[in-house]
Order: C-alpha cells, then sequence, then structure tokens
C-alpha cells in the first residue's frame, strides 16, 4: 500500500488562477486522479474527467466501482486531477491496467511519485504539467448510478514550461511536455498544433 | 429559425457499432450538439462533453439555460453529439458564440447544413467526422443544477476516411479532418500524432 509522503513540489510547478482553471483540461486531456485516504495514496487514470463549470470552477470524472480510487475519494471526500504528458504514457497506461486492489504496490511498480502543494494534502503526480485540487461536491445519486463524481476546483497549478499566463504554450515547448489524449488499447493521441480561429 | 430538411447523407458515412461508440470521443474533442422539436433545428458547439459508460453507450454533455439548444432537447427527448474536423473550426466558434435566441439565421450565417441518417430523424452536422445519435436520459437534478445532460447513444456513425475498424485513422488522411479541442478565445489544438503504449 503507497503512503503518504511530503515531497516539495517540482521545478515548474506555478499556481494557476481559479477562473483559469478550466483551461487545464477544456481540450479533453486524459488526466490522473490522485488521491489520499487514511495514510494510503493511489493514482488511477481516467479519460472521462470534463469541465462541468466556469465559477466556482467544477469538474467531472468518471470513477468506476471496482477502483481502489473510488474508497479514497469517497473516504476523504477529495480527489485531485493531475495532467500527464507524453513522457507519461507508459505511466498512465500502467496506473489505468492495474489496481491497487490487487497490486498493493502499484504505484512503484509504475515509477509513480508524488508531492504535495504548500497548504495542501493531496499527493499530486511528479512530472504531469498541470494540477487540479478538487473538493468532493457529493451526489451520491450520479455516484451510485452513473460511477460519476462532481468536483469542485479549489486550487490549480501548471507546468510553466507549458501553461502560463492562462494558456497552454505547447509550440515552444519539447514534443514530451504535450497532453495525451486515450482512445482505446494503449493508443494516444498527442495533443497537436494549435489553431486560431478570428 | 432553421427548419428541418432531409438530405441524405455524406459520402465515407459509415455505422459505428456501438461498442466502439466511445472511441469516437474518448479522446476529448470538441463536439457540435445538434437537436430538433417542432420542426426547428439548432446546432451548438460544446467543449464540455464527454464517455460516461460503455455498454449500453452514455454521454454526457454541459448545456447552458441561456441556449436555444436546451428547449429543443428537453422538448424532443434527444440530441445528436457531431464531432467537427480542423475544416470546420471557424464554424464550430460559430456557432458556439451566436445564439438562435439572438440570432434566428445563425445556422445560415455559419453555413451548417444538415443531413438526416437513414431511420432517423435527428439532423447531422455535415462536414464532420463522426456522429452519436442519442436519448436524453432524463436527471432533472442534475440539469437544473449543473446544466449537465447524460444522453444513452442509439446509433453512431462516423467518416471511414478517418475512423474505421473501431479506430481512428488520422495518420493516412489529410489534416483537415483531424478533430479539434477547444481551449478559449478562438483557440483550439488540433488531434496530433499517434503514440501507441506497449
Amino acid at each position: 500500500m503507497a503512503r503518504m509522503s511530503h515531497t516539495p513540489p517540482p521545478a515548474h510547478f506555478q499556481p494557476v488562477p481559479l477562473d483559469k482553471a478550466y483551461r487545464l483540461i477544456n481540450h479533453g486531456p486524459t488526466v490522473l486522479v490522485s488521491s489520499a485516504h487514511a495514510g494510503e495514496v493511489n493514482v488511477m487514470s481516467a479519460a472521462w474527467a470534463c469541465a462541468l463549470d466556469f465559477s466556482p470552477p467544477k469538474v467531472t470524472v468518471v470513477i468506476d466501482k471496482a477502483t481502489r480510487t473510488r474508497a479514497l475519494v469517497e473516504g476523504s471526500g477529495a480527489f485531485a486531477l493531475c495532467v500527464p504528458c507524453a513522457a507519461l504514457a507508459a505511466l498512465t497506461v500502467g496506473v489505468g491496467t492495474d489496481s491497487a486492489a490487487t497490486v498493493p504496490d502499484k504505484l512503484a511498480r509504475h515509477a509513480v511519485t508524488t508531492f504535495t502543494a504548500p497548504g495542501h494534502t493531496l499527493p499530486l503526480v511528479d512530472g504531469c504539467v498541470a494540477w487540479l485540487v478538487c473538493r468532493l461536491v457529493p451526489e451520491p445519486h450520479n455516484q451510485a448510478a452513473y460511477d460519476l463524481f462532481i468536483g469542485e476546483v479549489q486550487a490549480a497549478w501548471a507546468d510553466d514550461r507549458v501553461f502560463r499566463e492562462g494558456r497552454w504554450h505547447f509550440d515552444g515547448a519539447p514534443d514530451t511536455l504535450r497532453t495525451l489524449h486515450y482512445v482505446a488499447g494503449g493508443q494516444f493521441y498527442v495533443t497537436g498544433a494549435s489553431l486560431q480561429v478570428g
């Protein structure tokens, strides 16, 4: 079972204003859901996460009943969405395939390390390019009927090599920092070229 | 006010098996929501659409109270998600900016044309690369509190130049057929390179 650590944030970890937090996931990237409860830490991947509101910013994420993450989210009333980049593609598939329920060392096995942001206790995944700490907005019917969880974003950060001044800037950074869009069977599409209308 | 037409489907319009329908939006593209009620047709864009279940396939989409689409969806109990490609970027911004409530000719203004699939009556947007016809799963609390709508996918199709045998194949097709991921202020990222893990 993975335990809490309190490693400091990585370089390039910078706060994102709450009114811009939706932009971190507006383009539909696959995310990692990190959570902690009673000293236990877990991370799973989720392609089914989405913005739900601007202000206060809210998100939805689908968390299956079979996952260990679900117990931690329901137990703690909190989760974080961490946005992985191409450098973390294998890790993203790994933590989406193995369950901590049956593979207790899944985080170590997939080389997942976490840190905490100043003033926050949720584990955040190293090597990601954006992080949104969320308070669970309890909706028992949605959780039971659809595995659908709603979170209100409490704080957000991004790697300032690729997100600054309220916008993504993938074009001037290494391609390994581009975000990921999962399809199926281990296949992703990397976030591509910028296209400006108007 | 836009009225129903019954134009036949475009070339390359091919059915997608229901168990693969989630893959049409799993990578997080921005979509167009098309709807019709009492002879009125509308189309709006939505970056906040997401898969919710595999079987039967379900989706979520956020439809603001201010939109005309909302009245049509609530009136008809149905909507379609149409997945636009880069060639439709300006149209996608246009139908997301203008409301039919205040711009009655918005579809004509943004050169939106629709067709219907055999055996279905919902308008589908020409030039898109995937289409999912959905039955509204009424959830009055979600609709009122979060503008969140759930649909069960009844049928799906894709442009077989970019989706066939259950997978996207952007790499062998013109870049104008790549799907779009909206950020803000008229800026999209186009779906980029394929990345296979394992």
